[in-house]
C-alpha cells in the first residue's frame, strides 16, 4: 500500500512518470493504492484507474501549499516540478522561488508533519549543476560548481535534500538527469532544447536549427530511461546510497554528428537537410560551459541502467509518438 | 576611500579584523573613510579613531535590516557572521535563518540597491563544507559533501555568492577559513573547540579535556593568518578567480601529538599533564567526517599566505594575549 505524490505532473516526465505508475500499479514494491498529481497547471486525471487520484493546481512556493500536498502523508513523493535553465537565467526571482523556495517549502512541510512520517523523496536534479572548468569526463567525486542559475538551484536544493536526510526528517534522493532527448512536443525554454530539436523537427517534416559545431558532445538519456531512473530511484535502500543522497544518472556521451548520422540512418539522409546550421555564440557558450561525459559509477553500482544506444533513443521516440518514417 | 561594513564584528575574528582595519587605515589599497559594525551584540567602538564608525546590533535575519546595513552603499563587505557548527546542528531552526536566510537577505539587499553598485563580498566559508569519504589530501575540484547542518549552510552560501556574482550583482569572494586556532577567550560551541582547548587551558593552568586520539589531524590556521586572508580576499581582482568565487585557504595540517609536542617545547611539559585523554565517541565520529588535509593550490597562487608553522601559530597566541610561560 502506497500513496504517491507526483510534483510537476503535468511537465513532459510527469506525464510519462504518471503513465508508468499507473502501468506498473505499484512503487518500490508496494501496490500504489493512492495517487496525488500537482502542477501549476492541473494535471491531467489518468484515464480508467480504480484508484483515488486528486489532481492539483499548485505553487508550491505559495504559503500552505507545500503542506497541503503532505497533509495526507504520502509514503513516495517526486519531486519534478522546475523552472527550467533558459527561464530561471532571465527571471532571477522566478527561478529562485520556484526551484529553491518552494523545494525548501517541501522538505519543510515534510520535516513539520511530525509522528515518524520520512517518506522516500525522489528529487529531479541535473547535470547543470556541474560547470566549467570540466575534465573530459567527470568522476562522481567533481566538484559542483554551476555557471547557471538554475544549475545553482538544483545544486542547493541536493544540499538541502542531504541535510534533511542526514538529520532524518526524510529519506532523500537526487538524481542528476541527463539531458533528455528526444524531447517529445514544441520545443521549450531550455538552452539545451536542440539537442532535442535537430531530431524532432526534421523527423515532423520541419526545419530545425543547430546553433553550435557538429564537434559539440553531450550527456543524454531518452524520457524512458530518466522514467527508469525516477523508478529505480523510489525503491533504493537509503542506507546503500550513503551519506551523499546525490547521483549523476549513467547517460550517453552522443555528439551533434552522431545525432546527425542516426538521423540519416533511421529516416533517411534527406532528413538531415532540414537541420540548418545557424551558428550563435551566446548559446555556445553556455554550451561551452556544459558537461560531457561522466564517470556514473556510483550510479550504475546501484542498479540504474542507461540507454542501450543514441539508435535506440531515436527509435523509441519514433514508437512512443507514432512518427511515420 | 572606502566604506567597509563588517558583519560579525563582535565575533574574535571580526574583532582582530577590525583592529587590523583601524592599524592599516586601509583596505585593497584604498584609504578607509567609514567604518560600519554590526553583530547580534553590538560591537564595540574603536578607541581613538576620526574617522566615522557606527555600529549596530543586528539580526541581519530579520526584515529590513539588511537594507539597513547596505544603505550607505559600503564598499567592502566583510560578512562573518554566522551560528557556528555545534548550534547550527541543536537548533536547526536557527542555523538556517542566520547561515542561510541572512546570507541570502543580505545578497537580495545589495542586488536590490540598484544603480550600478557592486561591492566587493567577502564572505567567511568554512572548511566544513567538505565531508566524509575523503582522501587524505583534498584537491581544489573534489566535491562539497558536508556533514553537518552548518557545513550545508556555509557551501549552499558559497553557491549563492557565486551565482549573484556571476549575474554582476556583486563581486564575491568566499574564503574557506581552516579551523582558527588558538582561539583566545572562553570555549565556545562549536564542536572544533578542543583544537585550540589543548594549547590554551594548560598555557592559563587550568585542564583540558581531548575528546580524541592524538593522532587525529588537522587542518588549522592562526587568528592572525585568517585575518590576512580576510584583508588579501578584499583586495584581490576578482577576474583572476574566475567562475568558482570559493577558495580553500592554506593551512597547517597539524595531528594532535604535534599539537602537544608543541606545547611541552614552547611552555614546558609539566603543561601537558593539564591534557586529559577522555574519548568521547560523538565527537570523535563528528571529527572523523572532517577533512584533514589541503591542496590549496588555487588561494596559493592568488597569494594567500598560511602559517609558518604550528609552533609560530603557539607563540603568536602567547604575544598577542599577552600569556605569562
Amino acid at each position: 500500500m502506497s500513496h504517491v505524490l507526483v510534483l510537476g505532473a503535468a511537465g513532459m516526465i510527469g506525464r510519462k512518470l504518471v503513465e508508468r505508475l499507473v502501468e506498473d500499479g505499484k512503487v518500490a514494491g508496494h501496490e500504489i493504492t493512492r495517487l496525488t498529481l500537482a502542477d501549476v497547471v492541473e494535471p491531467t486525471h489518468p484515464p480508467g484507474l480504480a484508484l483515488p487520484v486528486d489532481t492539483h493546481a499548485a505553487d508550491i512556493s505559495a504559503p500552505g501549499e507545500a503542506e497541503r500536498l503532505v497533509a495526507h502523508a504520502p509514503d513516495v513523493i517526486f519531486h519534478l516540478a522546475a523552472i527550467v535553465s533558459g527561464e530561471a537565467e532571465t527571471d532571477f526571482d522566478k527561478g529562485y522561488r520556484i526551484n529553491l523556495d518552494a523545494t525548501r517549502a517541501l522538505l519543510e512541510a515534510i520535516r513539520n508533519f511530525g509522528g515518524d512520517y520520512h517518506p522516500r523523496l525522489v528529487f529531479a536534479s541535473s547535470i547543470a549543476v556541474f560547470g566549467a572548468p570540466l575534465p573530459e569526463r567527470i568522476a562522481d567525486t567533481f566538484q559542483r560548481t554551476p555557471l547557471t542559475s538554475y544549475g545553482t538551484q538544483k545544486a542547493i536544493s541536493e544540499l538541502l535534500v542531504n541535510d534533511y536526510t542526514r538529520k532524518g526528517f526524510l529519506d532523500g534522493v537526487s538524481i542528476r538527469l541527463p539531458t533528455i532527448v528526444v524531447r517529445p512536443g514544441k520545443p521549450n525554454k531550455a538552452a539545451s532544447g536542440f539537442f532535442s530539436g535537430i531530431i524532432r523537427e526534421p523527423l515532423n517534416g520541419e526545419e530545425a536549427v543547430l546553433p553550435v559545431g557538429t564537434d559539440v558532445v553531450h550527456w543524454m538519456a531518452s524520457p524512458r530511461a530518466a522514467v527508469g531512473f525516477l523508478m529505480h530511484a523510489a525503491e533504493l535502500d537509503g542506507e546503500s546510497i550513503g551519506h551523499d543522497r546525490a547521483l549523476t544518472m549513467p547517460g550517453l556521451a552522443v555528439t551533434i554528428a552522431e545525432e546527425i548520422a542516426t538521423l540519416a540512418k533511421v529516416a533517411g539522409p534527406a532528413k538531415t537537410n532540414l537541420i540548418r546550421q545557424e551558428p550563435d555564440a551566446a548559446i555556445a557558450k553556455i554550451i561551452a560551459g556544459w558537461p560531457r561525459s561522466f564517470d556514473a559509477g556510483r550510479a550504475l553500482s546501484l542498479g540504474f541502467k542507461a540507454d542501450a544506444s543514441f539508435e535506440e533513443i531515436v527509435r523509441l521516440y519514433i514508437e512512443e509518438e507514432n512518427i511515420e518514417v
